[in-house]
């Protein structure tokens, strides 16, 4: 481990006091769920925590905690949700804040004592490929990893900074990063921080860590397969560009190793000035649809905002626009920004036809456009009939006013569109003044 | 023959009068050549007429007399050259206006009593196979036609006229068309007007024509072995969009016979107001190269002059500006005209790299961008590295200033482009008043 590496170390780490206070807590929790268990008569259950928090591998300032209580499989569905919702809110009397959280079946999340806890109910099947609901897995991997991360922790406390400093860390749809769970599975695969990044400088997209044989096949750019559980990829959520960019970093760091690589860098806001000064430098055409944030929870929302985005995108580029590129910023309102070559594009466009010797075509291509009375020119190029027409959209602005109903923009967005939008052009986009927005202008232009 | 053809061969075939006077005037002609070679006492000359002359297959109006004037193979070249201009030399005393013209040898052209009149010395060949210079041929096409179009001239007449009415007639390099001979092999091949016009109306490129088989493999859209020579494509000047046109023509005649497509279209001459009207229909951007026209024959200019023109569109296109088309002028000045969709683009271009994962292209490319101080942003998109770059020129006109003579020019093009050029943008292009660039203005905008 490089000296730099232990001064990360000293700083991400939990302090024996934090630790001594995560225990406690969670000790409490697991206590107090099994009294409220006994009292109501519910048996059969056990407590039990899993997560980062229970392997030694959070770092400093993370406090959550992951209880999981666990039913024995012959327990009705709708018994196992109310009995794990009535214990959840039994113990978030206790807590300063709670809501009811949903993944497969309704958990509670409450902030009690400083820690996020979540308190989820599963069943306890006795293997990882005969889950009933997916949260059934992770006491599986709890212990998977439970098993072999002793001596381990401070490597893979390094990887989870190195990742969260680069952006790669979250496996959460917004994200499409390396899940903690990963991450371990890297450093037991590969035994240290460092193999994992030497390893990594030169993995290519179908990467496969084999914990088992896996029973299909898969198209990820990373594929390790679950060692609980031979039918899954531990890292289906992570992207390409995720992928990428780990690889990236691994590489950069190992050639000039630097705390630079364990710190986020956080892009400071830009005031108007300067975003003008950036556009002046750029000369390209921006456009913004702006519309209010539907109030889903991320994982819904963000894979409608890509879809609307990859729509967007070609909506536009079909229309002839020039794409230079796109981004999506979220917070009270959603930004969709768009630079583009140029937001006004001519009102003729060269329409090509098939070859003029392709008779059958070519003459219903005459008969089409010789009869239209908008044709600016017919006329032979490189043996194919070509009509000059007029652009249905020459503004950016007005084809998205015309045809954003058009695009795949996923159940909520649509909805939140249809309500109310605006289009912004050019320096209007400085119009939303917000500090995390105008942070987020500083890495788009 | 429709009535309308009727009509239209009364318009286009030479009154008996017109007939009369050629044939006094190619009479006079050719004997006074033999006169002159004996009284120089140069032998074993033969005089004939050849072409459309000969063959009665020329368009009242046109007044073309080709004389050759032919020696034995053994006559050295210096000789044949000698005497075939002293012959035309002595001739054009006569004439009111003569030059020399020069193919693979020089002859004499001139104007005589209203006739555009070509002295031409060539070789009396065995056969066209074995000819020593390219207009060695000539007497062979003309021997060939005039044994086969007896009763065929009319139908001739329809077809050049049809094809000069289209735009498809003449083998030079500026139109790169269907010559005369050429004109007539079809006749000769499918029996009539119509006919030529049914086969043509489903041509496709590589059309075969054997009149002999051919000894080679060819690539141009029409291929019609020459009678006189298996070695030779009659139509290997035509070029595909020529090939293309007159095909095309054949089938709008066909669907829709009329005397209009027997009259050739000249398009008006735009005004200032009409131009900017046409500029503001299109909302493209316009910008010209305009430069002395070099004194060199049609035949030498055009190829230059099209080089120029694909030269400079892969110039543009390769800095990313968005051609829509281009089109060239020629009278005192060559005007190379070309429509845009933006003469100014984005000051910022996304440069893709390789794939992360190519290692050594990956960190080459890396190194390479990162290092410079006037990227904008460097990051993964897509699996690739892009830099965002500023472009060297974001104006058509910045570029075609700087980079003109990286074009392929030509020789005598080149000459007069370094002697002084002017490049015009938009309304500027109106600085050209000439009748006759104002119709092709009407023809391109």
């Amino acid at each position: 481990m490089l000296p730099l590496e232990q001064k990360v170390l000293e700083r991400i780490k939990p302090s024996l006091k934090e630790k001594e206070k995560l225990e406690k807590t969670a000790d409490y929790l697991m206590r107090r769920a099994i009294q409220i268990a006994k009292k109501e008569r519910i048996t059969d259950v056990k407590v039990q925590l899993v997560g980062s928090a229970a392997r030694n591998t959070w770092i400093t300032g993370t406090h959550d905690l992951d209880i999981f209580i666990s039913f024995d499989p012959s327990l009705p569905r709708e018994k196992l949700e109310e009995y794990g919702l009535f214990i959840g809110h039994e113990l978030a009397k206790e807590s300063r804040f709670w809501e009811e959280g949903y993944a497969e079946h309704p958990y509670t999340k409450m902030n009690y004592a400083g820690f996020d806890v979540d308190i989820v109910p599963c069943y306890r099947v006795t293997d990882a490929s005969r889950i009933i609901s997916a949260v059934d897995r992770t006491p599986f991997h709890n212990r998977f990893i439970k098993e072999r991360i002793k001596g381990l922790e401070d490597d893979v406390l390094l990887l989870k900074q190195f990742m969260k400093a680069g952006g790669t860390y979250g496996s959460e749809l917004k994200t499409r990063g390396f899940s903690g769970y990963l991450t371990e599975l890297l450093i037991i695969h590969y035994g240290s921080f460092k193999n994992v990044l030497e390893a990594a400088a030169v993995w290519e997209p179908n990467q496969k860590i084999e914990f088992l044989k896996p029973t299909k096949e898969y198209s990820e750019p990373l594929q390790v397969i679950d060692p609980t559980d031979a039918g899954r990829n531990v890292a289906a959520a992570l992207s390409l560009d995720k992928f990428c960019l780990f690889v990236d970093l691994c590489r950069q760091y190992l050639k000039e190793p630097n705390e630079s690589f364990f710190v986020r860098k956080n892009p400071v806001p830009l005031s108007d000035e300067q975003v003008i000064q950036r556009m002046n430098k750029r000369t390209s055409s921006i456009i913004a649809l702006k519309f209010h944030t539907p109030e889903v929870v991320e994982d819904i929302l963000y894979p409608q905002l890509f879809k609307m985005q990859k729509s967007v995108e070609a909506l536009l580029e079909k229309q002839d626009f020039q794409l230079i590129k796109s981004g999506i910023w979220v917070g009270k309102d959603v930004v969709l920004i768009i630079e583009l070559e140029n937001s006004q594009i001519a009102t003729v466009k060269k329409h090509r036809g098939p070859p003029v010797w392709v008779k059958q075509h070519a003459e219903m291509f005459r008969e089409k456009y010789t009869n239209r009375t908008d044709v600016f020119a017919f006329y032979i190029e490189d043996g194919k009939y070509v009509a000059e027409v007029p652009r249905k959209y020459t503004t950016a602005s007005s084809l998205l006013e015309n045809e954003i109903y058009n695009c795949s923009l996923g159940k909520q967005v649509a909805k939140n569109i249809k309500d109310e939008y605006e289009i912004l052009s050019g320096k209007n986009i400085l119009q939303i003044k917000d500090n995390d927005y105008r942070a987020f202008l500083n890495e788009f232009l």
